[in-house]
């Protein structure tokens, strides 16, 4: 009773404190690298910032896409105001539709990133009934004590946002994905006039990107690439093949630069390519001359020097057209001996060995491929700031409390170290999992409590109905496949009416396993035959079980596999 | 008729002139890393080189090994007369236990790499029977017209050897794995002069290893990482955890020269670094000072400061030593705050994830933690040859013909650029598959045969009992699980008992799902019905055929999943 009332009494006095705390925390983004998703509370507002997902691992089996969990936001649903997207990447706006579809509130992002957020409501069809608001780096938006104005910032995609927000408890600034890049391709510029002058004004809390934390010195220019460029245009004398992520539309303006100086015409493949540069095209973030575009059918049309291919699937995707390319199965466009292929994005931990086998079959191909890996080609540069772009944030910002956000632990814990070493005090960075809260009350943060986060998978159509037991099945599954043993019994009499029926899938051979499965049959009949001496058969239930274990433990010891055992007992 | 006669021509030619030609082949290390295997062949001699095995990537689902596939041995098994191994690393030696269950013939090794091999023998239960042969660069063997010398070459093993196989037709140099460091630890030097000699008396045909044909370059000496270790250990304040290929004896010496200068204890933890290094010091490759080795138990009784632990798992397998010390599951030792954890290893393509991770952990225990990705250390440092090594090697032995071993195919066609630039002629060069037979008559090489070469599972205690209808079996239930379908049907009437049972795993929730599963049953007794009417209840093969398409297409069409839809019909 007592502790029913002191639990009562915080409610209480956390419902009035409620008005002046400012709260902040992530619910995607913190000790991984995808599905980012943050937000700011205070009073009775919260405003979300991006919602991205994040491609699943090989543990993950059959598994199409991870999304953050929203079960918090939902349960204070009437709180939620506005969804503010700081770029177009998919860690920061994959999971959009699927938000929108639980809580249908305003999106507020730039002209380029609508653009890509409208592509993936129209594929959901949900774009009519969603309300998107068009921003810029001039938009002042205001929910009741939150006031929210934004800082351009330069990354590997266009119309990138750093977000301030200005509340009664300070200003606490989210950089979004950044670099300093100080020639940017298509005067994508970082504003540091006006970072400083928030900084100069003063910040309380710096949410900053982490992704290169880990990296020494400071991003190369997105310019050095072009350069690279346009010197494998010229010496190639047969068609060339240019591969990068869609969304990188300076990386794109180059090759199209490239094409130009070398006469050639430009076929784009791979339906991300073609759907985003005509967003892009459309709304003005890219030059394409008049005329130089032709169609994957065209291709043939021209002498194999007048013609540039850009392509997707520079992360070795297997349904990616490059890969296709390389295995000669995409209609209409071939590669050739001689042909140059180029590589044009670094790949991302994990998708190493896709990229490598593509790689490989270019090669057998005849291909000349310009590639990354261990060979430095200048054909990419990061998108995310190194250590010294990192530095310059903190120094513009001058925070007084600090969370590095975007990246594993120890991106995060490397970033913390920077901040120390640019005057960050010692404890005010807080080194956070999703879910974790820092609350601020008179200017003083605390990381003190915790809300609902976690990863929400998508399969097939399926949008979190796949958790953690139909995976553990389908990872039992994937390792020694299953046994399925069907035993007839006689209600009445209570004993086998048939000999037992053994179905396996994905676990040996069965015709070199005969003499195995001849034994595991004799075992389910001594099993069964037990119970029945000791009157037991009543309790079915039980017999499963000692099914399970006889036949596992035999099957282990003579295999040293553990198949799924499914024993079904059909009562007739 | 005439078409037989020809090929009876064909084969009698063949037999007249076998003695006369000279073939190599790899059965595995083509196109892979991993799995080395070669072979000389000779008139009815064959001479093998290496058996090596391979770690299966996650397509492989539940494979725990690969082989090659030995097939074209067995068949010639008479003729097989010696297996000659280069090195102890696994790839060379890891599948030596299986060979020789198959075919018992002499296996020829250096001291270590024999201790190494017992080792894995000793595990197999088959040490007594095998005819084990010591020998050093001095020894020469004789197989009937093939004679067979060698010579030391540098790596990241002790007591690695080039071959030299003299034969009627020329000379053949295997180059085994090497890269040139001229100031080796431990006195492991490579002998330039006698690969001089070799390379001026004439050399047919050269077979080199390619794993970083694609690095520019030569390789850093050895050395440059006990430097590092030093300044790490005399740096930290308290305990010191190195993490190695435990078969990296050199790296591991530096590690106890680094432990005597800071007076420290040092304990080996994990099953390979303990049986590896104990080898070691039994046949004299490694210098430990008395009394400084203690048991993990005793970790606990020194000071932290005078503590270093050297360990198994700098690959991040989940199993091994760092992985368990990383989440605190080690029993014995700790890793505490302020601890250093040096990760003196390059993460295997593939392995990056795994590593990543555990560093996570390692930051999250408080460590100092010492990591290659990202941040250049100095603790590691290739054991295989850059471009400049190869270059090297190819210069000093100047050979007619080259085939580029031991890579991946865009290495191997790296490794033929390099041949080209230091003078091997064009068309001179062999990018091969496995299997694939280079036939030399009369000084002519020629590529135009094949013989087989594969892949061979080991699953358990199974060799060659998974193929490919068990790994789609396995991948489909890994993807979208499966659903039993359980028929009571009775025999002489011809129909359904009962109502049909389905059981699934690994596909959906049920508890979420009962409608679907409630529509399934709905559909399993229409198509029965269906039969019914028809009066065709006798194809019970084809109603279990359309069972599974109709539910397979319905269940599909409402998740997007695939599950395997396993019908079993029980007649009673």
């Amino acid at each position: 009773m007592i502790l029913l009332s002191l639990s009562i009494i915080g409610e209480v006095r956390f419902l009035e404190t409620r008005e002046s705390v400012l709260s902040v925390y992530a619910l995607g983004g913190l000790h991984e690298v995808g599905k980012n998703m943050y937000a700011i509370e205070y009073g009775n507002d919260i405003v979300v910032i991006d919602c991205g997902n994040k491609f699943p691992d090989e543990t993950l089996l059959g598994i199409d896409l991870i999304i953050p969990d929203i079960t918090y936001l939902e349960e204070n649903k009437e709180r939620v105001k506005a969804l503010i997207v700081t770029h177009g990447h998919e860690d920061h706006i994959g999971g959009i539709p699927f938000f929108l579809k639980k809580l249908n509130i305003p999106v507020y992002a730039t002209r380029f990133t609508l653009g890509l957020i409208e592509l993936k409501l129209k594929e959901h069809k949900i774009l009519r009934e969603s309300e998107l608001v068009e921003i810029n780096a001039e938009t002042n938006l205001s929910f009741n004590a939150i006031n929210v104005s934004f800082f351009k910032v330069n990354h590997s995609i266009p119309d990138c946002l750093g977000i301030v927000f200005d509340t009664p408890e300070g200003t606490i600034v989210h950089t979004g994905d950044f670099k300093f890049d100080l020639t940017p391709v298509n005067g994508q510029h970082s504003d540091i006039h006006r970072m400083a002058e928030i900084g100069r004004k003063g910040v309380l809390l710096l949410l900053s990107e982490s992704t290169n934390a880990e990296r020494p010195g400071s991003t190369p220019s997105e310019q050095m690439v072009g350069k690279h460029m346009d010197e494998a245009f010229m010496r190639a004398n047969r068609k060339v093949f240019v591969s990068t992520f869609a969304s990188n539309i300076s990386r794109v303006q180059q090759v199209v630069e490239s094409a130009k100086k070398t006469n050639r015409k430009l076929a784009l493949l791979g339906r991300s390519m073609v759907n985003v540069v005509e967003v892009a095209m459309e709304r003005g973030y890219i030059d394409v001359p008049d005329g130089m575009l032709i169609s994957q059918n065209e291709i043939n049309d021209y002498a194999p020097e007048k013609v540039a291919v850009l392509c997707t699937g520079s992360q070795g995707e297997p349904m990616a057209a490059l890969a296709r390319l390389s295995t000669g199965n995409f209609r209409g466009a071939e590669v050739l001996p001689e042909d140059t292929v180029i590589l044009a994005a670094g790949p991302i931990p994990g998708n190493e060995k896709n990229v490598t086998r593509v790689i490989d079959h270019l090669f057998q191909l005849g291909a000349k491929v310009i590639y990354g890996s261990g060979v430095s080609t200048g054909m990419h540069v990061s998108g995310h700031g190194y250590q010294e772009d990192l530095k310059l944030m903190l120094t513009l910002m001058k925070p007084k409390y600090f969370i590095p956000i975007h990246g594993e632990y120890r991106m995060l814990f490397q970033h913390r170290a920077l901040a120390e070493a640019v005057g960050v005090e010692k404890d005010y960075t807080f080194v956070l999992n999703n879910g974790d809260v820092v609350d601020i009350q008179n200017q003083e943060a605390r990381h003190t409590r915790k809300i609902h986060a976690g990863n929400t998978y998508v399969d097939g159509v399926g949008v979190g109905d796949v958790g953690d037991v139909v995976l553990r099945d389908r990872k039992q599954l994937s390792e020694d496949g299953m046994l399925v043993i069907v035993l007839t019994m006689s209600k009445s009499e209570r004993k086998l009416l048939s000999n037992p029926d053994t179905i396996s899938r994905g676990f040996v051979y069965v015709r070199d396993s005969e003499e195995l499965l001849r034994d595991v049959d004799g075992l389910i009949k001594k099993t069964v035959k037990d119970y029945q001496a000791q009157n037991k058969t009543q309790h079915w239930g039980a017999m499963k079980q000692d099914l399970r274990k006889a036949v596992g433990e035999f099957l282990f010891q003579k295999t040293r596999r553990k198949p799924m055992i499914l024993p079904i007992i059909i009562e007739v």
